[in-house]
């Protein structure tokens, strides 16, 4: 691992959400960070599909994290919002959360990102979110 | 209780992900929605403040309720799409997600939504997050 | 006239769109914008309402003075995203874009805004449009 | 010219605000719609850049008629709602907006959408502007 994979690697395993969901890291390049997600009654909706929230956080955590391989050094960052479209129910054993920098500005990075569910042995899935968000560069504080 | 608030207590206590980040149905009104959820550990994002999926989540679900109790007779809704501004970090003791109907159509009903953030006796606390959503009105499945 | 009604009032009238739709500005507050347009068949849709990028345009312009109004001194501002929803079709005689500050941090501004669609004698008009913008500030050049 | 082509064009003939920005139909494909938008200081805000609403117009127009190519037999489509990135200013001689359908369900349509800005005599140009929107389907009715 490099020095970016290895910071995400340590910043996503002090997200106590991302346990909690039961989300899992698994690719960190230059502008693109993958996140799996695998179906749990517990994530479920009223229907018994996987909620839109569970959707959002992986793919929120997803974009944030691409954002972060093309941060300044000496920056960290945050999500000033962002906007999902939910295009089918979330159906499916396993889910993966992709995130895209589109543009890395000085102060903002623009991110696109999806979630495609997988069923059996499904090669590329089927897309069933698709995001667009606004990530801000910060200062690490010194303490930190 | 009334109708509208029995069908989406049920339907709230069926929402695996809900008991999961431990929220709560605080209110059900005509075009309002109140969701809380008190700080956790298992929420958080990397700086131990509560992650964004766990604020969107509650705050997508209160817009959601929010637009079904203005849904005509005979229909269930889903979220469209959402945007989410995120002010400030989600710091506090207890989060309350209120989540309002703005426009209820024939087919589509827009929300907007925000979280507050309280700690001690704080009585109207702060505002974390702001969110504007899109909620479509689905015929229900005679089999359910 | 104060300094930053002086100010925004000389930015709007430099704005070549404002003139070609006919938009005017009607008023500057601390924290809020109002713009107004009139009708014309010069900014329709194919079914002759107003088009959504006219109503759009106006309220963008609105809330980024409305953010105007509260950055630092020596900042000026751009839009760095916003949602719109269109809530119904633009009739009326006269529409009025009305932007508010939500949140005016260090260096993002959060605005929500609205267009009320007037026909008559109406006192109040109905809500056409629903806005949430993001507004960056940007220190002013030297050579400004 | 097919009979989506053509439907397209008229209807774009129609949009008198398409006119007041001299903008142009430049490609109708299946899923796929362009517009093309002159500099001209008529479209301008304060700094003599495009103004961000000339922008977002053309593209909410391409992302429109890109869902039209997809609406069932007997449907029109209305923008619900969309959502855009502004990544830079807008500066150029001319510019290209790009509407692509990513869901084409039965009542509504997801399209996401990008403005490349053109100087000199650029081949692929510079994204300037990012758009997600959402398109609902309507029945046309008879008296139309």
């Amino acid at each position: 691992m490099n020095d970016s994979q290895e910071r995400i690697a340590s910043s996503f395993a002090a997200q106590g959400l991302m346990q909690t969901l039961g989300a899992k890291l698994a690719l960190v390049a230059d502008g693109e960070v993958h996140i799996e997600l695998a179906f749990s009654r517990h994530l479920s909706q009223q229907h018994g599909f996987v909620h839109a929230g569970a959707i959002t956080s992986v793919l929120d955590s997803a974009c944030g994290y691409a954002a972060l391989t093309r941060a300044p050094q000496g920056c960290e960052v945050v999500t000033a919002e962002f906007k999902i479209n939910l295009l089918r129910p979330a159906l499916g054993e396993r889910f993966l959360a992709i995130g895209k920098v589109q543009n890395a500005g000085k102060s903002l990075t623009v991110c696109t990102g999806e979630v495609r569910a997988f069923a059996g042995g499904e090669a590329s899935g089927k897309v069933v979110a698709l995001m667009q968000a606004t990530i801000a560069n910060v200062a690490v504080r010194e303490s930190d």
